[in-house]
């Protein structure tokens, strides 16, 4: 089946922050995508035809981008190395680890849509997702483990353990409205957070930059991902279905507690409260709730509030940043966090 | 929860095979065991909980046993460092990639029983048991890099994806009776020897032995991991159900082409493949379905036939052992080949 030919299709950057970045960049995500191909090629065929339908399928690479961005800002590859492509294959293993989440994801939410394709898991079955999302992870490992640098191995695996305890602490609060607000931002820090965090902090670690850079940008990312995993949440009840490729109200549906939820149900009167409970913690769901749903959020602005929190993120993202010399690679960067919070998909 | 407590329980060691292996390796598994205890704990408490379900229930630990004998017979930890415990920590760490395929596994066959327990897929869920899965694999990675070795990192994370890919191999062909017997071997010798192989490899890598004697730990460690599983594949017909602690008929249930239903199958007349499609491809299975297969299976010798296989690659172990110098631990480890076969459960 023609991976490639799924490749050849347009990937979707998000273009309004990342145009400054140049054509350097460009070309590196295109090295990016091509690596990504090859290294997700398999003799059995159902792995790179299942991992295509998600990895080709597009999505926003956001945080290989990330990774390819805070290297070329920290001078990797240097004037006397052009042809150093470290930071691309890094990259391609960044998006691998995303993947094979999403893949697994896909098990724990049983989202039947995702990115506007029907998800793997829906197409290929449980079973098959799992295990292609381990071979990913594992791929990943294999191409860190042929870059050959333990501080990176170090960043990733990490970002690994972190994520999966983020997403079995998120198990164990998702359907709970009592969820404080800080017990989920630790969820998110977890399942979102980390892993834009490390991809972040590839960058100066190949460019041996000074630990104060690396901390700096680590932070970024670290920040730039509660954003935009808020964001994420506030969109899910808002974004014009067509644009997201997805159906508003997936999180709804699937009794997932978020932030526009946790302010609502904080927000609302007994009434309130008795629905939240029983569309969320019970899951008992009817036609017309979703609609009321979507009222009572409207009312209590907590997509608003949501997105308000997201902004907040965003600018401790760009605050994040001040350590770094000024170029125009740190004002793309800046204006990756405006958009994770701004944009409408 | 008391994972310690549940550890305190006596772990199932083959005993019959290892029993010469003495108080060192008694000892380095006691110290593998607590490892393990230590590094499955996280501030998130379904992760412990969940690990311990599976890691602590006990199993037969020959994965780990293996990394442990195959340093000892190598000559690590040497005369000179005593303390040296890296043997122990990778050993832990081949167990966990272990636990995690199983937990993974867990969600591909749904097995209703493992081990004499409820399968943690069944006490807690798939989402659970695959992001618990992923929390242990990336531990493992964590593990390893805190160890430093470049080789070991490739060779287990090379194995990693080897049993992805045998995995997805076997999703290929698990309901189709017309999988030829070199396909069903190349199955298992992505999901099961493959790990035994590099179990047995760590050892030499350790011990910085020669090339010579690091592949001959490898043959040895892929064929016994081929004789283990297809011994597996026979016992799942035969063994005696409370010795397993598992019910008889799982595969057969799941249907799952394993070797005996091959043998079966293509030794019978038209009325026996007729049930073969219906049971195994159709999976239309009545009460009385699993004893025919067992008559079938007898009737044909195909138990018998599998077991003459995995003594095969049993015998091809132990000629991998030739290249070693005759000692006691070569004497153990040849005879766990034996163990492997004619165990009971």
């Amino acid at each position: 089946m023609g991976a490639a030919v799924s490749f050849a299709e347009p990937i979707q950057v998000p273009a309004d922050a990342l145009a400054g970045l140049s054509a350097t960049l460009a070309g590196d995500l295109a090295d990016c995508n091509r690596t990504i191909v090859e290294q997700m090629q398999s003799p059995v065929a159902l792995i790179p035809r299942l991992a295509a339908h998600i990895v080709a399928a597009g999505g926003k690479r956001i945080r290989p981008l990330l990774t390819l961005a805070s290297a070329r800002m920290c001078g990797y590859p240097d004037a006397a190395d052009r042809s150093g492509d470290r930071h691309v294959r890094l990259a391609a293993c960044v998006e691998f680890i995303h993947t094979a989440t999403l893949l697994h994801d896909d098990v724990v939410d049983e989202s039947a849509l995702r990115r506007g394709l029907a998800s793997a898991n829906a197409v290929f079955g449980n079973q098959a997702s799992v295990l292609v999302g381990d071979f990913l992870f594992a791929r990943a490992f294999q191409m860190m483990v042929a870059d050959g640098s333990l501080r990176v191995l170090a960043i990733l695996s990490e970002a690994a353990a972190t994520i999966a305890e983020g997403e079995v602490l998120q198990l164990a609060t998702q359907s709970d409205l009592a969820t404080p607000e800080s017990r989920y931002l630790e969820v998110i820090d977890g399942k979102t957070a980390a892993l834009f965090a490390a991809a972040c902090r590839i960058g100066p670690v190949l460019a041996a930059r000074p630990e104060a850079e690396e901390e700096a940008l680590t932070l970024f990312g670290r920040n730039l991902g509660m954003a935009f995993q808020l964001a994420d949440d506030a969109l899910d009840y808002s974004a014009d279905q067509a644009a997201l490729g997805k159906t508003v109200g997936d999180d709804f549906r699937e009794g997932k507690v978020t932030l526009p939820v946790l302010f609502a149900f904080a927000a609302g009167d007994a009434a309130d409260r008795g629905f939240w409970r029983r569309v969320i913690e019970e899951r008992t769901q009817c036609e017309d709730d979703l609609a009321h749903a979507l009222a009572l959020l409207e009312r209590h602005g907590a997509i608003a509030a949501t997105i308000g929190r997201a902004a907040e993120f965003a600018r401790a993202a760009q605050d994040a940043l001040a350590v770094l010399p000024p170029s125009p690679w740190r004002a793309s960067l800046a204006a990756v966090a405006e958009f994770a919070v701004n944009r409408r998909s």
